[in-house]
């Protein structure tokens, strides 16, 4: 029963206060018999919780086995403080430890000296292996993998690759997935352990190939690796270099990640901030990233923006005359404007999802057009209504209501049309649909809607 | 080599021009023996591209274990087109090999008297399942799970289990991770499959048990799952009901859909859409979704923003003269309110998505709000001295000049800290910090930035 508790609200939580008893007592001996009992992530959480000096002391209390798995689990920050307060065998000892994904993950984040002098560490077969992971672009396939895998060939019996996978299985990232190799290491197929757990014991590894299997290249990017494992729901993918060659395997709980960083670079994108300039996965160190980083990451679009906004003010200007007669029409004008950026926001994100799912493609523009002007013009409709009695109370007269209410009304679908046009413009011209987006629609709604309201007042007005 | 290939891109859409022709030439022969081979996915990708009645003939020639693969990759509107073409034994034998998760799915979205006749079809046991599939809330974690799980008990050696595991694996949904149960069905542990290869035969299961597993109850919220299932890297997650029996799995695939649906309503609510309005998963179906849902579920925001925003006209209105007598103010007061919604935008959503991801808490705002002050004053400085010029050339005199530069940076700098405030307090009083963020920081920067701008134009000019 208490198990069930934990999954509802992790330990940590629970048992904190009696913790921070122990830690206050410096009870280290019964922490050390406690605390090994949990799992990685929620000791992870524990240290996370506690002063840096009193979370040193505890992590240097776990077993090897566990620092390493613990470790793996803090983001780079905490990850350096914790390597510069132990020695270099302890240091060692838990890079030996991280699984080869883990550990070039956490040396792409250090300076250059640091990864040297960790790398002296290794074995040279490790060193090997990390130098080789650390040789692939940046955020491609070839990062992210890890070559513990377990491959068998097809000669084998189904015993004699049991037997193998008994041997060398305990060192592999997973053996749900298996992988059957030729002489010279090709690819040939992939097996699912339950597959060749069904089989009989003396039929050979060949009977049971279907060589059916998705693999992709070490270089390719991260992205299509997600991809690939969400359309076939696969657990782990085989990466292979141009010849087809099996590098090393990407295993579902990496592909988790990724698809966090891609859903937060969605975001920051969408709000015109260029992550690139940060580096991926920043917001987890938000706390720590440089100022003048961040600065830079969101400088150069809010000025753009600050560019187009000028030409609203242009047009405002043309109208300058009617403005100073009818002082008034200037306390309806951010209303109009941002009621159609709004709407028109909203009609950009679900067209810019609906992409990104693959539920709507180009050849879709004109019919979600034509569907669009329905939703727009009753939204239109209802906000010119709302709007209305305020045009004449506020308005002082029916002429300045009825300005303001047909403004309304084609501004909010003049927004929405922008809002429908705009990603399928961006696709069009084989940009990411959803860069800027949500401030670029304001702005052109800013400038469209101005126009559209001081025109319509200018014509009544005369 | 031809496999690799296909991993970079689909099958369907190196041979469509070849599926074409044989169709064109009703070759029904060949695409029955061709189409077969393929993965699931593709052979939905391919019947999706083609026009519905061929679409039909192609799916009614695939063998009906391959039908039922096929047909749960569609949305639910091509299901029920399918549905609707096929014969009642037809139906009956789709909606039988089909998951029972995926079939919970399908009848869901389906009115309630289709449901009532195909539950019929189904046999006793299988009407069983589903109608206690059927009976957990919407979005519940029972309404996902799969009672196709291969459960063990203690006392069997590690060769019974592998017997039983033979025997029944077939049918289970994963056999990478098996359960151990008591004889009255409650959970006891989870046992990876690897442990169990690994272990001697005549070894029982009590002794590789740790007695150690993550559960969650039927009644959860979805998302719990993705949370758990992220923070302990499960590849499947036993459910339970509340007294701890073991009800079914979920696994890893049936999360990555719905981080994908989750990353959606993220960005929806982030705009003013109220998904619940619409049913979660409605952009899969943006085409077909009835226009008075998208309707109802955008105009209630927009409404209350438009009320919001008529508070500006407010302010604009009580500084009417200094308006009248320097018309050209006007021109400026777009350029500075977008400005300072935009930072705000961009400030908002850097700290929703570190929330998000656990990386800030409630007890960060203070730093977090210092440390944006300094890069929202470096911001504001920058579009300062980008609007200086305008501010001469446009404005006509220094003093606006001056006017309009200072309004700038205070704008900014007020616009960045409204878009670090504001996740804070959703938060503080229990409000998802992503609702409507986008529309009601660039409606508040509205309100506070003409305060603002007018106010020091005031001050300046009487």
């Amino acid at each position: 029963m208490k198990k069930k508790k934990r999954s509802k609200s992790p330990i940590v939580n629970l048992l904190m206060p009696e913790i921070k008893e122990l830690i206050e007592e410096k009870n280290w001996q019964l922490l050390k018999d406690v605390i090994p009992q949990w799992q990685p992530p929620d000791i992870a959480k524990l240290l996370e919780d506690l002063e840096i000096q009193e979370a040193l002391i505890l992590f240097r209390l776990l077993p090897i086995s566990l620092q390493s798995a613990v470790f793996s689990e803090f983001d780079i920050g905490k990850q350096k403080k914790i390597l510069k307060s132990l020695n270099n065998k302890q240091v060692q000892a838990i890079i030996f430890e991280l699984e080869p994904d883990d550990r070039t993950k956490l040396f792409e984040e250090l300076a250059p000296n640091v990864v040297r002098s960790l790398i002296n560490l290794l074995s040279t077969e490790e060193r090997k292996e990390t130098l080789s992971l650390l040789g692939y672009p940046k955020d491609s396939v070839g990062r992210l993998m890890t070559p513990e895998y377990v491959a068998l060939k097809p000669q084998w019996t189904i015993k004699e690759a049991m037997k193998y996978i008994r041997k060398v299985g305990i060192d592999a990232e997973t053996i749900n997935m298996v992988y059957v190799v030729d002489d010279k290491w090709h690819l040939l197929d992939d097996i699912r352990l339950r597959r060749l757990i069904l089989a009989e014991f003396n039929q050979t590894v060949e009977s049971i190939m279907d060589h059916q299997f998705i693999s992709i290249n070490a270089n390719a990017d991260q992205e299509k690796a997600v991809e690939l494992m969400k359309r076939y729901d696969l657990i782990a993918l085989p990466v292979v270099d141009n010849e087809g060659y099996l590098l090393g395997i990407i295993t579902v709980d990496d592909i988790m990640d990724i698809m966090e960083e891609e859903h937060t670079e969605d975001f920051t994108k969408f709000t015109g901030i260029e992550s690139e300039t940060v580096g991926v996965g920043f917001i987890t160190k938000i706390k720590d990233v440089p100022l003048k980083k961040l600065y830079r990451s969101r400088v150069s679009w809010l000025f753009v923006l600050l560019i187009m906004d000028l030409i609203t003010g242009g047009i405002i200007k043309s109208f300058q005359e009617t403005i100073a007669k009818y002082v008034v029409l200037v306390t309806f004008l951010p209303v109009l404007v941002d009621t159609s950026g709004n709407a028109g926001s909203q009609t950009a994100i679900l067209v810019i999802r609906a992409m990104a799912l693959g539920t709507v493609k180009m050849k879709d523009w004109l019919y979600l057009l034509g569907r669009e002007f329905l939703v727009a013009s009753a939204l239109g409709v209802t906000m010119g209504v709302g709007i209305s009695f305020m045009g004449i109370i506020r308005g002082g007269s029916f002429l300045i209501a009825k300005i303001v209410v047909l403004s309304m009304i084609v501004n909010v679908i003049a927004g929405c049309l922008i809002g429908i046009l705009l990603p399928f413009a961006f696709t069009k011209f084989k940009k990411d649909p959803a860069t800027g987006s949500a401030p670029l629609i304001t702005t052109l709604a800013d400038i469209i809607g101005t126009g559209i309201y001081l025109g319509i007042a200018f014509l009544f007005l005369k």
